[in-house]
């Protein structure tokens, strides 16, 4: 997608090199700048600190990073010491977790020496293949909106709302829910997104106004607590979320706050589609919100905040009393039976085991 | 309440004089002062920065505003310019009409030269009365969580879940919801609260938090997004929230966000109670979501956030791109489907109109 008219993917190599270059997320959107990773500690840091965000971002900078990992020791011993340090750095993101396993899966066999040069293939070819997936996701996502549209008499934009960051920056390209936004908004069909700051690391408030408005889509920010009462008054036609994880029975682990907005869209009968890749679903989950372990973060996530001082600079200051006690988890569980349907790069399913196995029949 | 161990109200005046001393609450929590106000332009600009907030304390201060503009000009034509221009100043709390239409029926028929003496009577007995009526709401929600406690074979603290602020800072004494958590905590019932920060102008994380630590009542701050994560979790064993506004058939209009911790509290069998004086309910209103007006409030409330810096000077930082555009609705309204009851000073009500009738029957 483009910023200031140029065309950016989130993460790259020169083929050339054995590191890669990511666009460094922690500076947005007050400054927009790279950073490269020499090796897999800085791959392993870039995850943690969230200079990288978004399930299948996480997943291809964890299959570089392993590369890079193999580069320096491709050793039996560490293509299992690796692929652990790498998944201890979100093991709440399934689509880490998976890419490891893939690029293990194909290096393990082969000679140590033969390892990474096998890895960085596979590595590449997972960005690649993200691309392609987003982009297929984009076009059935894409369809929804069009037929609101459509339904609409082509009378007015379609009101779209979002939480978190699901754009291009959270992948390599495109993006998962607003990949959906940004194909029908390319196709022609009038949008207008009110985007959830997303409390508390803002990644509504600071990365997606930036995609959007880097990219050119009409959008409003809203703070989180106001969706409901959009919803309530005809002003939202359509949510898309992401997912950091999907059970097999369409139970939809996200960014802290989807719960209370899937809540919100039933109770005013506005549809609620999740967008993920198939790579999102663990088919070994049933009930998310027993099964998933729900990450809990920093406090100083809550407490303090960054932002732009009047002077331009980027201060950091304290919201809350000294010393007060936070509760931080950063994700949360929304049951199958509040979600519309899913939106994949193979179709839109039901948020079922039946909905999933249909476009996955694989699986079954 | 207690701040250092000294007790306060929010609003008092030496009898001798006829300026009111309130606390400055767009100080709070990073310090704590105390601000004359002078005159009616005084008292308007505090209602609107948001110097005093919450429902009861703004009608009292709107009362004593009143006062002073008929101590500086009692003329018949003040008496309605000066009702006029205090009510503008925050349309959507019915409180301060309620005082003021009190207040000018007192003096209305009064000759000019008397009016200001009865007016400072009656801003002085409406002060009283908030005291009483938030003592006796807080008494009857008590019993709610003790009965809660008692269920638990008082085994562990009760979960109390509360959104902005509704404390004492909000009245002249006690609070509404958090009057009840005090009058809890003094009888001895152990509690614990958690504090939703309330987004946009984070009334939770900055006077909550300060106003529960300063009197010493064990509370944990989370993101307006976390309720409906710790109410699937079990929790949250009660959700306490204030009102700016309750309708005659029970739909609570309150800080923006209130409406999605009803869907959650919902979702999961957790009773949801709303806390308000009988001076709350507008009897001319039925739906609350069709007919209550939403105040939409500035854009910078969203995009900037003050708090302190690492120096310990308190910075406006700005969180979003430049520019970027922002809805603002400052209330939303949770029908009366969603609430449990409705905690007032006469006694719990059921959440409509023949429940509100059976404590408050003279409004048949």
């Amino acid at each position: 997608m483009k910023v200031d008219g140029v065309s950016y993917r989130s993460i790259w190599r020169d083929p050339s090199e054995t590191t890669v270059t990511v666009v460094d997320q922690t500076l947005l959107p007050h400054r927009f700048d790279t950073l490269k990773l020499m090796n897999v500690a800085d791959a392993i840091d870039a995850i943690k600190r969230m200079v990288v965000r978004g399930a299948p971002l996480i997943g291809v900078t964890g299959a570089y990073g392993y590369a890079m990992a193999l580069r320096d020791d491709p050793s039996d011993a560490n293509v299992d010491a690796a692929f652990d340090a790498i998944n201890a750095a979100r093991p709440t993101a399934v689509n880490l977790r998976w890419a490891l396993e893939i690029l293990r899966r194909e290096i393990r066999d082969l000679a140590p020496d033969d390892r990474a040069v096998a890895a960085y293939v596979v590595a590449d070819r997972l960005r690649a293949e993200d691309i392609e997936t987003n982009g297929a996701i984009a076009e059935q996502g894409a369809r929804l909106v069009r037929e609101i549209y459509e339904a609409n008499g082509r009378s007015r934009p379609v009101n779209i709302l979002t939480h978190c960051n699901t754009g291009w920056i959270a992948c390599v390209d495109w993006g998962t829910a607003l990949g959906v936004i940004y194909r029908a908004h390319d196709d022609g069909i009038p949008v207008h997104v009110w985007v959830d700051e997303t409390r508390p690391r803002n990644q509504g408030a600071s990365l997606t106004t930036w995609e959007l408005g880097s990219h050119g889509v009409p959008h409003t920010l809203i703070v989180d607590n106001a969706g409901g009462h959009l919803m309530q008054h005809g002003q939202v036609d359509i949510c898309l979320v992401g997912a950091d994880r999907v059970t097999a029975s369409g139970d939809a682990c996200n960014k802290i706050g989807t719960y209370l907005k899937a809540l919100a869209a039933k109770d005013n009968h506005v549809p609620f589609y999740v967008v993920l890749p198939g790579s999102t679903i663990d088919w070994n989950m049933e009930d998310g919100v027993a099964e998933i372990e729900i990450e809990e973060r920093a406090s100083d996530e809550v407490t303090h905040i960054s932002g732009v001082a009047g002077d331009g600079s980027i201060v950091k200051v304290r919201l809350a009393p000294k010393g007060t006690k936070v509760g931080n988890p950063a994700f949360d569980v929304t049951p199958a039976r509040l979600v519309t349907g899913l939106v994949t790069e193979r179709g839109v399913a039901e948020a079922s085991r039946a909905g999933l196995l249909g476009l996955y029949p694989e699986k079954a």
